[in-house]
């Protein structure tokens, strides 16, 4: 027995009004969404807990069978490991931008004109800090402007608050301790003066030189947001003994997989985007089946359109999942393979942004106890007869189903 | 107002291909189960948690009301107190086998034929150990070739792995510590030089010699598996001011509901086969209703039949289980009598196992907010006013409706 899980990224939403009322997976047209959910046992599913509105990575680790309120350690060691990079106990990562900031200390452009950081990539391997001989700084340019950063040395804690104030036209943030976690005072210092070397070294950089040349916005600072230390969690592949697959291009979700025990893989033609190619990866996800147990497919499009506010997209990402859905009903062996379907979180359009209502599930396959549901959303699904269970619930579910969760007792 | 709860153990199954897709509960013929559902309230229970199956042991001290995770122990404890012994704070209790070991230490027959061991209780009524003179050794023969063995004394833990190895042609195991518990390398030794002491006089023993004589396979091994401690919990008699009875053969459901404080009853005919007696069963619930206030009515032939992987005989204990609770229905006052049925576990007829698919359950009495259920099964109930709950759950929703449960706050 295998499972195929699929999840669109803040795929649940709330009626709306320019629907008359439906949610955006209600409007859509979802008939082999509404096949799994017809065949399958269905029910909604808070992610953390009843109306806790949870960020991608808590999600993504809930998702995985995880309580997050007890494993999660920050966004930006999931997106390092995300992006290739090891994160070894004790060391903390950061996600970043290159940008833009003038001599004011203001931000002008959090994204340095989309800059490509890959360019200054040669430069930033050799980067150290005199000041601070006993820790080692990677600074990894990943996707387009952002990159990551890892700090690694002793008393570090990932419990300091972000250098980028997510905003223009107003000041660099100094990091600053969260709490009173041991290192965290130190950590700060040691982000604040990373900062302060890139600034001026990267204001010198020839590469910036010729873009100011150009017109274009130099990339002359590293925000750094979202510090982060590897989740603590044990991978499924010793918890359940399962082999796990992960097909994705979301950082995020790679590096919450990655830190699972599965395999990563890309899909040709999958972006991340609305426009990403949803059959490609029905199509990996096929070509990966026969070499493990459970395969983790990720669309982000749909989560990308709620934060946009704009119903149609999202039906259209909605429309591409289901073809997607559609694909792999044909083409795996239903005698032998779970396909279940959820959302990471509700993203609603109205409020553009990540909410706490739950979201659905459907689950098909061989042994379910089919229910009466008909439908794939966010309301029939409440209808049906796994009733309403928590996000690291799924996992379980589904692994019970496929024989791998152990007996506890005798 | 009283209780009666009726557990049919590993009664709950996924859908079965030869029943045409439906479980064994769908495809029985149960109208006083029906009656139970229709005028009461149904839902779904996780014994644990979702998809985490339950030992048996576990499963019934959840459904006594207690933490499964906080307060297993072990099975042996559990075996040894439902066979009458009694089990003190820091004892660790075995069951165990009496079999037929070669000279080479492999594993002929692991019930040395279905020997009747209280043969030798009186030689294993003074079994001790020079090497540990510190620790009283209680060896006592409980049903057919079963035993159950309690170590008295100082360091003991129940941390330590089986000397029965579980099948035959294979040498006996060695005891040894599971994890770092403090005392768990102490009692391994223990049981290691008893099972040595055991071998050897019971290799010698006149009646093994007469065995061997006669052509059966001797009784000059005990194997011991599912060391345990009492668990850790108040009885119910404390808890809720409840006096409960128990009425099964099971050992290790009599031990549970030992430990909870409930007094333990056998009906005539009871087997825990599938050709148990159930109507005994239920004439005996009816016969010590009017001592006590719970009445915990447990039958096994459902989880015997179910490990044999056929339906046929599953349903027909299933219907001994409708008629035995059609009999309650009949002759207790259901005016003030509260009637639940569940199961301690789903066991798969496909897999020939304990799984973690939730129960359903059904309560039927007086103030039930009864729901638009009409039929007993793991679907139907799916859609009860209970919704999905948790094995520890049930017993103080049971105690509520009888106002045994105190007030939390003021």
């Amino acid at each position: 027995m295998k499972t195929i899980l699929v999840v669109g990224d803040g795929m649940a939403d709330r009626p709306l009004r320019e629907l008359d009322g439906r949610t955006p997976l209600e409007a859509a047209n979802t008939p082999k969404l509404d096949a799994v959910a017809k065949g399958g046992v269905c029910g909604i599913m808070d992610i953390i807990s009843p109306g806790r509105p949870p960020g991608s990575d808590v999600a993504n680790l809930a998702l995985l069978g995880y309580d997050p309120i007890e494993c999660y350690r920050g966004r930006g060691a999931l997106e390092a490991i995300g992006a290739g990079l090891d994160v070894g106990p004790g060391d903390v990562a950061f996600r970043g931008n290159f940008a833009y900031v003038d001599d004011n200390g203001l931000v002008i452009d959090r994204r340095a004109g989309r800059v490509d950081g890959s360019v200054f990539e040669d430069y930033l391997s050799d980067v150290h800090l005199d000041r601070y001989p006993d820790v080692e700084v990677i600074v990894r340019p990943t996707l387009a402007h952002r990159l990551a950063v890892i700090l690694r040395g002793k008393n570090l804690s990932w419990r300091v608050s972000d250098i980028d104030p997510h905003e223009t036209g107003v000041r660099v943030l100094g990091a600053a301790p969260i709490d009173e976690a041991v290192g965290a005072r130190r950590t700060a210092d040691i982000a604040n003066e990373l900062y302060r070397v890139l600034r001026e070294t990267m204001s010198r950089h020839p590469l910036n030189k010729k873009r100011i040349e150009a017109g274009l916005p130099p990339a002359n600072a590293v925000l750094l947001r979202g510090a982060g230390e590897a989740p603590a969690i044990t991978p499924l592949t010793e918890l359940y003994g399962v082999k796990g697959a992960c097909v994705s291009v979301t950082p995020t979700v790679r590096g919450a997989c990655a830190s699972a025990g599965f395999d990563l893989h890309e899909a040709p033609g999958g972006t991340g985007g609305v426009d990403t190619d949803a059959i490609s990866k029905a199509e990996t996800a096929e070509r990966v089946l026969p070499d493990c147990d459970f395969v983790f497919v990720h669309v982000k499009g749909t989560d990308v359109a709620s934060h946009d506010g704009n119903p149609d997209p999202k039906i259209a990402v909605i429309e591409k999942i289901d073809a997607m859905v559609g694909h792999l009903m044909d083409h795996v062996d239903i005698s032998e393979t779970y396909i279940a379907v959820t959302a990471d979180h509700t993203t609603s359009i109205s409020q553009q942004d990540h909410t706490g209502d739950p979201v659905p599930v459907a689950i098909h396959g061989p042994e379910v106890r089919s229910d009466t549901v008909k439908s794939y959303s966010e309301r029939s699904c409440a209808e049906g007869g796994l009733g309403r269970i928590r996000g690291k619930d799924l996992m379980p579910i589904l692994l019970n189903f496929q024989g791998k969760v152990k007996l506890y007792g005798s």
